[in-house]
Parts: C-alpha cells; structure tokens; sequence
C-alpha cells in the first residue's frame, strides 16, 4: 500500500491509482540519482557550516547517502513509483537508514529548487560526455583526412560537379561543423552551471544559508540571480537541446554523404562490414543502416527541442507541474546523440575510399571547365565569351565520351585558337586544386593548414 | 554469443557489438508482437489457399505462433536484441518450434512489406483506442454539463468576461472538440486499414500471392495500389500522429481553464482530491496537478509528430532503414493521449463546480452591458450612442462596487432618460442567457438540443 | 488622421503608433475580402428574409458590396491601416457608400463569427485548388509513366540497387501519394465546410437568425454546433496546414530522387532547361534548382504547421487575440504549395529519361541476383545456401567487371553445378520484373492496371 | 523582356515564367541590400590592394555602389526579378554605371561565398538590435520594479498562491531571463562574425586573395576555416532562431501573467488604453491584446526554427539551392522578435499596477500558511505535526471568511495551545517577505541589490 503523501494533511481522499502512475517521474528521474545525491551532500555541508544543523546530523546524512549511493549502483535500490519521483525515493530511504537526521536533510530548500539543481547537474555533465563524443568523431574524420590530403573528389554544388577538391579537405569541413557543436556546448554550460539552490519554493529562504558555497561545492561557478526565475528557468534544457539539433544536423549531412557515396552509382566508399547489414534475399546488397538510422534520428532530436519549446510556451511564475516534461526530451535526445556520435566515429574510422571510383567521376563531371575558361580569360578573352567557347570544349568532348584534358590540341585549337599547349598543365585536376592556397581552401598544403589547427582543438600529439 | 546473421553470407566481419544495440529494434518493437502473429497467420493461411505451401505446413505454422503468442502472454518469450527486431524473434522462435515449417512463412514476403503491415494494425487498434477514450471523457463532460445547463458564468474573449454563458454550455464546447478529432481518426483509419502485404521488399512478388486475402482476414478492407509506395509509406502513422496532436490542444485547453478556475481568484471549481496534490511546507495548497502535466505533455506529442515529419522528409524510394524511426514517436503519443484522455475523463467527473463563485463574477464582470446596449438601442438610440451610454453606466456602477441590476431606475435615468422599469428584466443574467434560443447558442433550451445529439455520439440512453 | 475606435467609448487615451501596427491585419487579411463580401451578402440576404432588416437596406447593401467588389478587383480599394483589418475596412467603405443601411449589416454578427466564416471560406477554396494541382502533377507523371511502362530502371531500397523496376510503376508510386493528399484534403473540407455565422460573439445571439440559410447560401452543408466552440475553433486550419505537410513530404522525396537522378553519377534524367539554371563559372553545370527549393521549402510548410500548433496550445475559451495568428502561416503554406504543385507539374512534363543510363545501372547493381537466388532454390538448394552461392557468383562477376548474365554456363557451373541452361532466361532483367504481375507489382501489365485506376480519379479518357 | 542569364550559354531554352518568379529571391533578400554594399565595398579595396584589379577600377567600383546605395536608400532603385536576387541586381545596375569596372568586382568570388556573407552581416546586425530591444524591455521593467520593491503580491506555484513576495522581485525574474537571452545573442554573435569570403564557389581560389582584409573592414574577427564549410553552413542563422526563440518563450510568460493580471478575477494590473482594445458590443470591456498578439507570435518564431531545422537536415556538401530558404524564416523572426520587444517595452511602462487588490489576494490565499507551520516547528512541534495544525487553522479561518491573522489568539491557542501573542509579528505578510534576505531571495533588500546589478548591465546611472 502507497505512503500516506507528505502533503496529504488536507486532502479527504487518496490519490487516484491513475494518477500516481500518470504524475510519477521516478521511471524516468532516476536518472538524476547520482545528481540527486550530490546535491544533497553539498547541502548537508553547507547547512551544517551554516549552524542549521549539527556536525553530527551532517554525518549522519553524508553516510546515509554514502549507503543510498552504494545500493543504486549496486542495482540494489528499490525504486518506489508510489514515492513520486527520485529526491522521495532517495530522501526516504535517507530517513529509513538514519533516522531523524534524514528529515533535517531538505531544511531551506524546496522540491522546486533540488529538481532544478539535479537536472542542471545532470545536463551540464551530459554537455561534457557529447563534447567528448564530438572530438571523437572529429578525430576519425581527421585521421581519415589525414590518409586522403592528396586525394581527389569531384566538389558539388547541387548535387552537380563543380571543381575538384580534396577528399581531406571535405572531410575536414565536417570537422570544424563539430567545433562549432562544441563550442555552443561549452557556451551553454556557462548558462547551466548555476546553482538555483536556495530559492526554496520560489521566495528565497529565511535560513541563513550559502548558496554559494554549495554551488563552488558542486563545481558551478555561479549562483542563481532571481529565486523566482531559479525554480521556473529552463532555458539551460532548450539550449542543450538546440545544441543537440545542431549536431543532428551536422551528422544527417555527413550521413547522406555517406550513403550517396556508398551507392554504386558512386563507389566512393566501402563502408565496414560492422557498421552495415546486408539482405537475406539480395545477396548483392550491402546497405548503410548506420548512416540511415542515424539521418533518421535527426527528426527525434528536433522534436524534443520542439517538445520542451511548447511545454514552456505561456507558463506563469513560478514552478508548475508542466515542467515534469522536461526530462524526458532531454533524456531521450542524450541517448540519441551519444550513440549516434559513438556509432559514427567508429564507423568513419572503418570507411575504406576509393580513389580510383572518384578519378573516374572527375573526368565524367568536367571538373576542370572552370580552369579552363579561366585559361582563356587570362588569354584576353572576355569572361563571358571564355565561358561560352569552354560550353562548346565541354559538349565536344562529352558527344566522345572523354574528358577536356583528352582532347587533342587542334581540337581544342578548333574551338578557340588562343589555346596553347601549356593548356594541359591547366587542365589537370590535380594543378587545379594545388593552385588553390588561401587559408581554407582546398589545396593540400592548406588541409594540412586545417589538420594542425584542428590537432590543437582536439589535444592531439602532431 | 550471436547467431550469424541471415544476411551476412557476404560480409568478412560481424556486426560491431555498438552497431547491434545502435540498430535493434525489439526493445520497443514488441510492442506490435500480437500483430505480427496474427498478419504471419493470414499470411500462412493464403500461401496454403494458393498453393504457395502445404496444409500440413499451415497447421504448423499456425501452431507454432499460437505457442509464441502464448509465451508472450506469459511473459515467457526471450527476446532477444541479436534477432534485431520483433519479427526475426517470432520467425526465429516458430522456426525452434516446429522446424522448416517455419522458414517457408516468410515465402513471398519481406520485412519491408510485413513490417509496414504490423505497423498499420498496430495504428488502426490504436485508433480505436483513442476514440474510446475520447468518447469517454466526452461523456464525462456532457454528464457535468448535463448537471450544470442552468448554471451561469462569465463567457470570456481576451479572457475578459464578455457575456453570460451556462456552464453546460461552456463544458460542451469541448465535447464538440472531442467529436471533431474521432471523426478525424476515422478517416485516418480509412487510410491506414489498406494491407501492404505482397508488396515484398519492393518491386511485389512472383509468387502466386492473393493479398485481398490477406486483407480480409485481418478487417483490412483495401489492398495496397503500388509496391514501392506499399514499403516506404507512412502517412498513416503522420495522420495519427496529427490527430493526437490536435486532442492534445483541446485537452490543453480544457486543462488551462481548469487550472485557471481552481486558482482562488477564480474559484469556480473544486478539483477532486484524487487528482491533485498538496504542498509539504504550504498547507493551503491544492495544485492541479493532474491539469498541469496533461498541458505539459502536449508539446510531446506536437514533438513526435515534427521527429516523424523530419524523418520523412526526402526520403528516395523505397525503403530506407530511417523508416525504423516511425515506431518510437508513435508509441510515445500513444501512451501519452491515452494516459491524458483516461486521466482527464476521470478528473472530469470528480469536479465540484462552485455556481456561487460564478454567479459573483458574473457581476464584477458587468456581463449584461451589451443587454443594456441592446435595450438602449431598441429605445431607438442610435447603437453607437447607446454604446457610450453604457459605458457611462458601467463606470457609474464600478464606482459604487455593484453592478449594473443594483443600480436604481433613477440612476441610470439619470444617465439615459429612455430607460424604463423593464430594464430590469433585461439586466437579469438569466434572462440574458435564455434569450440565446438559436441553435447552438448558449440558452438551457440549446444546451438541451446539444446533448441530445451529443448522447447520439456517445451511444448514451437518453 | 485615424477614425475614432467604434470600441473606443471608455478609452481616455488613442491607440499607440507602435500598437497600431502591431495589431492590424489588413495587410494580410485582405487576402479573404471576396470571402468577407460573400460571407456578408449571404447575412444581409437572411437577416432580410428573417424580418430582421427591411428589403430596401438589403438591398442597399447587397449594391454596396458589388460596389466595393469590384473596387477590389480593380486594385481602386484604399486598404486602411488604421481600420485594422479586411473586415472593418469593407464595412466602413460600404458604410461610406449606402449610409445608414451599411451600419446595420452588422447586425446579429460579431467580428469573432465573421472572422471564423471567411477564414473557413477561404481554406475551403484553397483545398480545392490544392487538389487540383495535385492532380496536374499526378497527371504529369502518369503521363510520363504511360510512356515508360516498359522502361527498367534499378529499384533500390537503403539506395542500393535491390531488384529492377519499370520506370512507369516508380512514377505511379508518386500518383498514389498525392492521390492520399486529395482524399485527405476532402476529409480536411467536411470539416471545413461548417458556417460559424450566428455563435456572435460568443454566445450566440437574440435575434431570430437562420444560419442554415447563410450555409446554404454560401455552400457549405453544415452549421456550428456550439457558439463558444465556433468562435475559437482552428481545427480546419491545422488540418489543411497538415495536409499541405504531407504533399511537402511527398514533393522532397520527389525532388530528391530527380536530383540524383540528374545528377551525373545516374544520369538517369535530364532536367528541362526551363526549370534549371547554370553557372557563371563552371560551363558544364546544369543545377536542379526547381527540384531543390521545392525539397527546402518543405520545412517551410512544417514551421507554419508547428507555429499554429503552438498559437493554439491552452488558449482559454472563447476567442483571444493570438488567433490572428491564424491567417499568416497558412497564406504561407498556401502560396508555397501552389507554386511548389504548379512549378513540379511543369517540370515533369519536361523531363526526359535516359533508358540507357538505367540499364547500364541495372548491369553494375547486380539487380538479378535474387533470381538467381531463387533459381538455386527452385534447384532444391537451401535458401540460405542458394544466397551463399549467389553472393559467390556476384563476387565473380565483380571481379571481372561484368554482369550475371554476362558469365558463360561453365563460370556458374564452377560454383554451383545445378545450374542449367535456362539460367540466362532467368537472369533476364525484363523476365525479372515481367514475372511480378501481382496487382500492385512492378510488371508493365500491372502498371497499365494502375494507370487505369488513376485515370479514372484523374477524369480522364482513357 | 527578360536578360540573357549569365549562366544560359549552354541552355537551349530561356527559364520558364514559372520557374523564374518560383525561383527569384529579390523580393525578400533585398533586405540585405546594405550589407551586400558593404561587403562589394570591403571586396574591391582588398582586390586593388592585392594588385588583382587597379586602384583606377576600385576607385569607379567604390563610386558606382555609392551611387546604387543612395538610388537605394531613396526608393529610386528598380529591382528587377529577372535579375533574381539582391546580389545580381547590385551588381548589374554598377555596371550601368561604371562599365568594365563593374564586372571585375565578382572576381574571386562567386555568389555562395557573397551570399553567406550578406547574411551573416544581416544576421549579426539584427542580433545587436534584438539586445537594444531586450534591454529595453529589461529597462522598463526594472523601472516598474523600482516602483515596486515593497508591494507584495501572491507568489504562485501551480497558479495557486504559495508564498507572498514582492512585486520587484516578481518583475526582476523577467530582467535575468532577458539578459541570458542577451548573453546567448552574444555568443551566437561571435559564430555569426566569421566572414567566408575567399571561400569562393566551394573550393577556395586561385587568386591571391586576402579574407582577413575583408574579416577585418566589415569589422568581423575571424574567417572561414574551410571552404566547403563556408559557403554551406547556416548554423548562425539557427542559433539566431533559437535566441529568438527562447526571447519568444520569456515573452509568452510575462504576457500570459499580463493576460492574467488584468482579468477582473485578478484585477491587479491596469493596462495603458493604447495597448488595449475595447469591443464594439460590450461596453465593460479591455482587451490586452497586445499581450494576446505576443503570445500568439510564439509559434511563429518556433515554426521558422523548424523550417530552417528541416531544411538543413540531410544536405550534402556544398551549396544547394535549398539554402535560399534560409532568409525567409529569419526575416520573418526578426520583424516579430523586434516589434514584440518594442511594444512590450512601452506597454510594460505604461502598467499601473494595484497594490490594494494585490494585497486582498494574500488574504484570500492565505499565503502567511508557510510562516504559521514554520512557527509552530520552532516551538518543538514535529514539522508533520505542524503542517497538519497549520492545516486546520487555514480550514478554521477559510470557514469564517477570513486570514489566519485574523483570527484571536485564543481561536489560534485552541488549535495549537503552544501560539503565543507574537505569532503576529510571524503571520505578517511583509514581515515574512522581509524575512527572506539570502541573495536572489524576494525581500526588498535583496531586490534593490539585484536591481543595482542589472543597472550595471543596462548600463544606467544607478
């Protein structure tokens, strides 16, 4: 049988069975426990620096929660739906092991404030775990571009060819997507390590406590400005979220890539067999699930944001119940991002390219046009009449099936009598892209520019 | 350790150990596990009508999944995450179970097309479900309504009092809403109940297949028009998704009033201690709890209904494994609308209206300034006129702190002469409201109307 | 200078500058003023036939708004900011014109039922023209599919070759899409087509009003059921905003698949040149722009989806001001629908396929191994062993950059010693897809049956 | 008649009608007109200091933009749509004024590097005026704070009054939630501020380019790192999107508690007449509408962060056309981002707040319950027992239609023989408020140390 409720002193009738399973977070808020914990033990310090409790309290509750800590990680705690949510369950079992101290436990403080604390904790370590899971794959990617410096790709804009690039330097334009991931991480954490501890249910307290002492306890640099604001404020759990649709975006890009490149109608890439499945009726098939499920998963990420956004819409000072919904978006969007970050950084690291396939795919493209109407333009040609006269090289040399740089010079005469046969050392793909030297571009020698900044970000050894 | 894979005959290496739990899918897949048995029964039953197999395999098929429902029933079945998804555990546990029978139930069918099939039952009883539970909080709004067709409240724009409505009318509003979003749901299931079996994995089959079979079988009434679009269509589970979303704004807007009536400003209703919770450091408290969370919970489902957009979003032809996110949001809104229509309908019912506190602000509000307009114009007083004379009345009233009714004749002669002893009988709120005799309109005569077609609807006795 | 407020009575100060413009709306809503005019002359017509207004003001009325019509139609109306929206506007205007009758159209009316009216009025003919350009594109690709029942192309699913398809049932696969767009729409409209006129402001109304009659008059087959429901339900918006959703997700995934497709890697299609742009730079670019705005406006469509969503979530009763938030995403849907339908519509006239380029894929996708699969089955081969030598026979011919078909008998033989002259019958690609003549498959016989079909929803002769 | 594109050498026929308004930008990206003079301005200066064009050419250049500015700023500027966009219809009219000149500008650069810089140029001038604007707002409500410091009202939890606290303190909140979403414009700032001019079309250039230059004259600090990046990623634009989102989301709470507050139920704010609307039929009545239309808007900036999520989701490397939907959206945001801020700020200023009915409503909610418990704790009661006790006096008082302090001490002792004569002191409202002096807590000490901080950041005079 349920627990009489804590705040059941008015009420005539019991809560609905309907209802305590329909208002009960602990399914989920367990979660938090860890946090929970955490936030509590810096409490119990602070209050007994305080004089608000005794040192011995402060003892008692400290290895309460030492004990509390033990059985969770043990698997060993029983988590009570009945008991609401995970601060009831754990401050409970406090009282169960220590007796009246645990009740001391929750003085100057509110479920409003510890339910804010915990989920600001709880996000700000998951804002680190993707950080970290972002460097991971930015160092595949860069490992992989590092291999792939001098490798030549044809460069798209509208899905059609446009110039040659380094397969290194497309890489690398995923690299510095994820620096930007974290640093939207790290801006975020700015705004999530701050302690509302000690706005109480919304007014502040009468106790005299140090809310800063527990938030330097807990590694939060700042403390909240407003109480009424600390207990309604999830502005931290948008962010995140936002920053977590970032990275979606990010990898649905990279994924589409992947699976265009993978199809034979590229065969830029074999992907590893541990990150693929194949068809128990087409045996010729090797598909790219990971790189599916992950652009899949992009839609779930948004939706969580999207979720959170809408539950905040119009809600009045302070707390209201509403925000029970905050966890779970932010919950399942951290399961989602990590894996997907994990999955993808091993897999990258597994691709095998072909360079051959995408030499092949220069030539069919004419990556080299742009060089070529340049050739002219530097020949006194005017810029529109060069671009004209290229049109014309481009449709003679596809009505025979081979690429500008193939043809001979008379041909190539025949079109544009300025042409010389210093031509063909323009035309080459590789000429082409070395010529393109500015900071970021494409050129080898400025992917190795890239590669060493990008080293530094990610702490690696050069 | 895990089985090799069906498909795996062509790969070197096994599926990475993070690859297995990134792509699983029966941890939330079994959720259709009684659909997948009974679309493998249907089907085994037409591969034997055709031909296609033996009546002696049949009966063993359909043995052995009457022996794998069973065991899921029980809570026996081991599900296993190498068997991927929900239905290699049923195939691989039948196959167990009655040996080669087993493998040929897959003959003429794909996971594309039994997986879209699962799917669609599994949407279509959801939908039934829904319905039901909208009907039932239908119901407990039309029995309170029925309670309360003569009492009286401000009606509100702008959350302004306005003009004099019956509660009965106000509460039926949403029964109206509720209609609207079964009938949507209905014409969902129209579109979700067409069978996709025999589509294969994309291109149909080359067995001598009979789907309308199929489809007969299992209360589906059409059969798919094109296979590629058979395998990669969702716009069911979209539709569905939709359809919650719009309950949920009606609920979220139910929950808004019932919160803003329980406030002590308000005061209109006492909520049924079943559904709400106190305070443990503020006794007078009596949150809404139950009103907050369901309001909460509808960005959720407006979440899941965006995560399934993004995902669909240009998607190729035909199947692509992204398609493995259309479960997840579904399931999520599913318990979420349930959970909230079953919740709502029984706090519904435990409401205790406060027709006292309403009839008081009924006259804070001036709510039958527009009467005393209209009979000032009917005065022949020129309506604009009338209304500033109105306006001079109310300020007049405010002034006193009473309203309009309670003011003498002289007074408001004193205002405007045309005024006669039977502006009292139009100053009566009752009066006001029962004047409203249109259909549709808020008068207890109305109210009448609309419950007898309501109970209609809901399959009442009248 | 601006007009007094007709609402300004009470008011001692003027409406601010900045409020001014913040809050009106003609600048979008005369977007419904043919709507607003029918939605008055059908009320001018009732309240004259219920005795509630003489026939000389009727027809004062009626002349005034044919006036003001055609002031409309030719760009002469001076749209007022300061009359803040379509429906003051008009009314003012006619007031200038007819005098006195002009005020008294608004009699039994209120801003809040008329507003709803014309909103459903012109939702309602929107849908319809939606469904009409949704039937000009599916008209387009059943034309081209008509031309190419017989043309094969590689079916893929996770974009990987799988089996061979027509052409013809590829394209159909859109038909049927959009043909569930129409059907949706239709459901979209029952609701739609519902008269508001008569819940007055909220309340409904004292005066003896026939509704029924302005519904009939103006088309629509049902009238409100609640006045408070009436006033303040958006449901038809968000429903046509969903439905507009889905044909976005349709278009994308067309348009992705067309942009692969004239993507040089394929080369399956050629765009026309009227729906395609070059470069000033790269001479050989023909870009897909049509095909790309369309697939990135379909966010566009979601956003408005989600803003209105989100507009309606816990508005209390009755109507509040945020619902003029209703109007501007769904003018945005609308515009962007239409042109997307037309823009696609033309585009897919003009494409022009390349069978070659399909069969040549066909070749490099493997796209018969499964028959070959089958055949070894057929050959009483285990499944699971035929797919092993299938998958041996594939790496074989791989490896000699050649096609199944393209191994002599002794090559297969080699690697399974079933095989039999009638292999190379099997290994047909066009036997391949000609065996699938289930309905709904990808056989031209079964393609030509869905062109049927479709034609008879399209209206066509056939 | 249309100009011959400069792209359409290898085009055989001219864009169609269609396309061409389906395709043209102009109409809206002429928003970025100044920023796309700027950056043509900044591009030129680098290209003559390079030696790449003469200072003769830069000279006519720098003269010709000056001119187009001023056609611009005078409305003299004939934007036309077969020009496109912004950039082509600058650059076209430049030429008509200076010629040869004119055409040497586009060197070194292509429209996907020129565009991405307009739109960071627009994008991280909008985020310095959306600051201006939130401090603003920030401003006003501090000043009314100011005025508040020692009013208190109800503070609610659940809606339902929980704890008294002041006023200030109360309007304080929303200052901290603005000045975080000022600290997230900023940080978003410093991504938006990184020019990717020099990226060129994608692969960075041949020619001897210097983008810091350029960084540096438009007064941005960094450059693009990667080229493919660079003329791909909108991250800015969404991190704009998402800031103004979580503006929208603060917005939509104050108004709701405006909506609140201004309800007769509440009566505790009176609204300035010009941000307020009457109603032509009821006399009584005052509209917050400009609250309504904000909270309203919410949707409308979460539905552009959608729209532009969605659009971004799966597209492969580099520029694709769908990126032209990246405008509209922010466009759209910033107008109502802008407009809201604006009216909020001097509706906020024009509030007259009610302190009377503020202070009836503690009363009615017995907000002094917390104090009662809290004393009877003190005086060695079980804090259980005295939330129960405290419980029964709130039933004691409610019944008699009174506050707790006004019952007699000796109704007070017969509940709890243990009060004392100085539990008068412990219910007084202001003495609980007072008592709450940690910081961030509600008394009027520490609001005035919160307010000095904020002046610090509005930078006012304190």
């Amino acid at each position: 049988m349920a627990e009489k409720k804590l705040w059941g002193g008015r009420f005539d009738q019991p809560t609905d069975a309907l209802m305590e399973e329909f208002s009960e977070s602990v399914s989920f808020d367990q979660a938090m426990a860890m946090e929970d914990i955490a936030g509590s033990a810096a409490h119990a310090r602070m209050l007994a620096e305080q004089g608000v409790i005794s040192k011995q309290d402060m003892g008692d509750i400290l290895r309460g929660l030492d004990q509390v800590q033990q059985e969770i990680a043990a698997g060993a705690f029983l988590w009570r739906t009945d008991r609401e949510d995970v601060h009831m369950n754990i401050e409970a079992r406090l009282t169960e092991l220590v007796g009246e101290a645990g009740k001391k436990l929750h003085t100057g403080r509110s479920r409003n404030d510890q339910v804010a604390l915990d989920f600001r904790l709880l996000v700000h370590g998951r804002l680190f775990a993707w950080q970290e899971g972002a460097r991971l794959l930015a160092q595949a990617l860069a490992d992989q571009a590092e291999q792939h410096v001098d490798t030549l790709l044809p460069g798209c804009t509208h899905l059609q060819p446009a110039q040659p690039v380094t397969l290194g330097h497309h890489l690398l334009a995923y690299c510095w997507m994820l620096q930007r991931d974290c640093e939207r991480m790290e801006d975020c954490q700015k705004r999530t390590a701050v302690s509302p501890l000690g706005a109480a249910a919304l007014a502040g307290t009468t106790y005299p406590l140090n809310p800063s002492a527990v938030a330097k306890e807990l590694g939060f640099p700042q403390v909240f400005a407003n109480s009424m604001d600390a207990v309604s404020d999830r502005d931290f759990a948008l962010e995140a979220l936002f920053s977590a649709s970032t990275v979606m975006v990010h990898l649905s890009r990279l994924c589409e890539e992947l699976i265009l490149w993978s199809a034979p109608a590229y065969g830029f890439v074999k992907l590893p067999d541990a990150f693929a499945t194949g068809s128990s009726i087409m045996p010729q098939k090797k598909n790219p699930d990971a790189a599916e499920i992950t652009r899949g998963k992009t839609g779930r990420v948004f939706g969580s944001l999207m979720a959170l956004l809408t539950t905040m819409k119009g809600l009045p000072m302070a707390y209201n119940r509403d925000l029970q919904e905050d966890k779970e978006p932010f919950l399942d969007a951290d399961k989602t991002v990590s894996a997907c970050l994990a999955v993808m950084a091993a897999m990258v690291l597994g691709l095998e390219f072909l360079p051959h396939r995408m030499e092949a795919a220069l030539k069919a493209g004419f990556l080299n046009a742009t060089e070529l109407a340049d050739y002219l333009a530097s020949r006194n040609i005017p810029f529109r009449e060069a671009h004209e006269l290229t049109g014309r090289a481009v449709a003679a040399a596809e009505a025979q099936s081979k690429g500008l740089e193939d043809m001979s010079l008379e041909e190539l005469q025949a079109i544009a009598p300025q042409v010389q046969e210093d031509v063909f050392q323009v035309l080459d793909y590789r000429a082409a892209v070395e010529r393109r030297t500015t900071p970021g571009s494409t050129s080898p020698a400025s992917v190795r520019e890239q590669l060493a900044k990008l080293r530094v970000w990610l702490g690696d050894k050069t």
